[in-house]
């Protein structure tokens, strides 16, 4: 790992205030004896720390309260059983507690961050001599998100909702960095970075939290420069020993479009090395024909979704990030000239080696495999352009057996990929009837994972152990303010 | 309930202040992932807080540790699965925690106290990329005995032993009050206060905590004096709503033996209208007869044991206070002869209301139940005497049918009534086998409820509840060192 104390130092003096809201919500009143429970409502989704006033009700009591607790984001975990869950995501991410309490009255107050709306307490045994009653629960709930400095939404009345939901995922994940998701990984990805900071420049326009978090990133990479894909924050600021590919060179990406927002010259001087040094690592990637060779490349993620080969959605993304470098070094006022030359090599080569021309689609991988996911990251990359992008992604979705986006992150991208060709009516369908089938299902922030022709099931094997409210999946903000704004 | 703020005041003012120990052992340097256990044992039971840290292993953790911990007093409870208890008592009483950090390394220290000998940690999961060490185990054994003021013990070699696991069951009992056992309840009851205060005159000495229980007691009683059986210390001192008929008599001779013990004149005098008081209501629960009137006494303890009759057993209680009544009076220089004329007329009536000619045995109640705790006490209250007494205590063990002690209270109450009959040897004998069949099974301090003959079984329906380190339980060292020491 190769550390850069003066970039570390930048990013630990732009950690943000952490703006505290008070709530509180009085027990129902009930009289609860073992094995029951009370619910409560906070009415929006809150991250932050929660207080449970008990107390007792007949005699003094004479042994301890033993209780749970068990915060939920949404709706659709209620019916789940902590203990039922056998995923590969780790249990311990499931916001359940179990707490004795020796004496009654009693002010508890839980030192863990809890990521909900609605909290389930169930009381686990009293003695036959006493009972208790909920009396209150206090929330301090804690964002960097300053609302009150919120660009205010100019778009249609009826898409207000989308923004409104949107705006208080962004809200949720902005702690002290931007976070994939408050329940889980609470955690700075790059990949989720990058659609955070579009929606922010729409909304908070918080540029230190995305300078903080850039400086965090190129602080701390891998020996040979590569910025990771994850950093964390405690105890003290150090990445994950791992990287993908495309969130490396999202990098490049997230540097310019905060420059592009911001202006921030300065952060652009000081990043521009580590942006270019992630071209210069993904460049030694390619074959002599500039194909993309997946065993150099590494890891690449591309989407959640098991089966995807993503040789040919990688390709495009390396061009993808190559265009957003010949902006930042233009804006710098350095040659570019062999950095176009790099993108046109890879673009014919994605022409030639990754294109099927009886299929008509672009297909990734020795086995030849036709996507969504390849076809949207070929048009965003420009490889294809215009009415031919309009018609191949026309083709897309009529290809049977085409792998699926499987998450609001690539769904973005698909949106994306739909504005950028001159399809902005039909990616506004497509944004509303992706997320809206979020909101029809009660939504108060948006999902992780979701698949609306199968909202019920679960990728993780259980719901409980999903994140209700995940950065990727704030980004209709940003198209709706962006593109669709009469303001 | 009637306040007396003035004996409030003093009990306060009496509050021990504990003596902290600081104990701390090593984890074994195992790698634990989910589903492994540490077992640690720190070798003799302590009571107070616990500090567990934990180390990671391997990769940064991605997610938080959630871990069970479960603090054992005895060996006995190792078997037991915690989630199977389902008896009479509260499960809360289960000293079984689960606890989520969501940063390594952490040392969490638990708020609650504990008692225990062994710790088992149990990894409930970490995620793929770490696992945890445990680092250390910190205890903060607290007490307000003071072992460097303990008398030595002075008998013989072989019954060291016996007097030190007496000792240390007093020790860990003796906190802010004397607690009748600091796993369950940590609470001061009268039963209790009595035998321990008896072991405490032969051992600590601590004089201050006897009379801060006194008053407490005497501080805050039932509208018309009649002393509670248990009260509570925290957050203020509050009797419990219950009394017994013979824990009430008890307050005199607790007081009496205070006396006898301390010599403190001034509390003898401020306490002695409470004493006199159990006597008053007392006494106005018997027929014309002079035998009691069971409907009128209201509970009665005398052993934990479902099918016994107690009327028996209440009315030399009665007796037997009453003698230590007449002692307190005459210390105090009053007219006794009403009390004496009283003990005279409820031993005629016991002796012939309450005694089967034909069995030479005391019956009880209107079934005749024939019962060694009977008989026991009987003898304690002197309505048979010497030679008499030394006859119906052997008629009384091969007596068939004839309900047993069930706890060690009873069963300390069984050698005393030998001792005071003049079987020394019998009684040490007795006690030798009892605490000794403790001893074998490998106690560190003795048990609430104990059954040679089925020393597997447990009354409560499991062996997690029990308390193995009980306040009745410790007075072999008050026999050892008042009648079988050479010093």
């Amino acid at each position: 790992m190769k550390k850069n104390k003066a970039f570390l130092d930048r990013a630990e003096a732009l950690k943000p205030r952490l703006i505290v809201t008070q709530k509180e919500l009085s027990g129902s009143g009930r009289v609860l004896k073992a094995g029951d429970e009370e619910l409560l409502d906070f009415g929006d989704h809150y991250t932050g720390y929660v207080t449970v006033e008990f107390e007792s009700v007949g005699r003094h009591p004479d042994a301890p309260l033993h209780f749970s607790i068990i915060f939920y984001e949404s709706t659709e975990e209620f019916k789940e059983k902590p203990e039922r869950y056998h995923g590969w995501i780790s249990p311990a991410w499931i916001q359940e507690e179990r707490v004795h309490l020796d004496l009654l009255p009693c002010a508890w107050r839980f030192p863990r961050r809890y990521a909900f709306r609605y909290i389930k307490i169930k009381i686990l045994a009293v003695s036959s001599n006493f009972s208790v009653r909920v009396k209150r629960v206090g929330l301090e709930a804690v964002s960097s998100a300053d609302d009150s400095k919120r660009i205010p939404f100019r778009g249609k009345a009826e898409d207000e909702r989308l923004d409104a939901v949107s705006v208080r995922t962004l809200h949720e994940c902005m702690q002290e960095v931007f976070e994939d998701g408050p329940k889980r990984d609470r955690r700075l990805w790059l990949g989720d970075l990058r659609l955070q900071a579009l929606a922010n420049y729409e909304t908070y326009r918080d540029f230190d939290l995305v300078r903080r978090c850039l400086y965090l990133f190129a602080g701390d990479t891998f020996e040979d420069g590569r910025v990771a894909n994850n950093v964390f924050i405690h105890p003290e600021p150090e990445i994950d020993e791992q990287y993908m590919f495309d969130y490396s060179l999202f990098f490049i990406s997230t540097l310019w479009d905060y420059y592009e927002a911001s202006g921030d010259r300065e952060t652009l001087r000081e990043l521009e090395p580590t942006a270019m040094r992630q071209f210069e690592l993904s460049k030694a990637c390619f074959d002599r024909k500039h194909v993309l060779d997946m065993k150099k490349a590494g890891p690449v993620f591309v989407d959640w979704h098991r089966l995807l080969d993503k040789q040919a959605s990688a390709q495009a993304i390396y061009i993808y990030a190559l265009q957003d470098l010949v902006k930042l070094e233009q804006a710098l006022g350095s040659d570019t000239r062999e950095l176009e030359r790099e993108i046109a090599a890879k673009t014919e080569a994605a022409k030639k080696y990754l294109y099927d021309a009886r299929k008509k689609l672009f297909i990734s991988g020795a086995f030849r495999q036709v996507s969504q996911h390849t076809q949207i990251w070929m048009v965003l990359a420009g490889v294809v352009k215009d009415a031919e992008a309009r018609e191949l992604l026309e083709r897309m979705e009529s290809a049977a057996f085409a792998a699926k986006p499987a998450t609001p992150y690539m769904v973005h991208h698909y949106i994306d990929a739909l504005i950028r060709c001159g399809e902005k009516q039909k990616a506004y369908e497509k944004m509303k009837a992706y997320w809206g089938a979020m909101l029809d299902r009660g939504a108060d922030t948006f999902y992780e994972t979701f698949d609306p022709a199968r909202p019920d099931a679960s990728p993780y094997g259980g719901k409980i152990i999903h994140s209700f409210c995940h950065a990727w999946s704030c980004t209709p903000a940003y198209f709706l303010r962006k593109y669709y704004s009469e303001g």
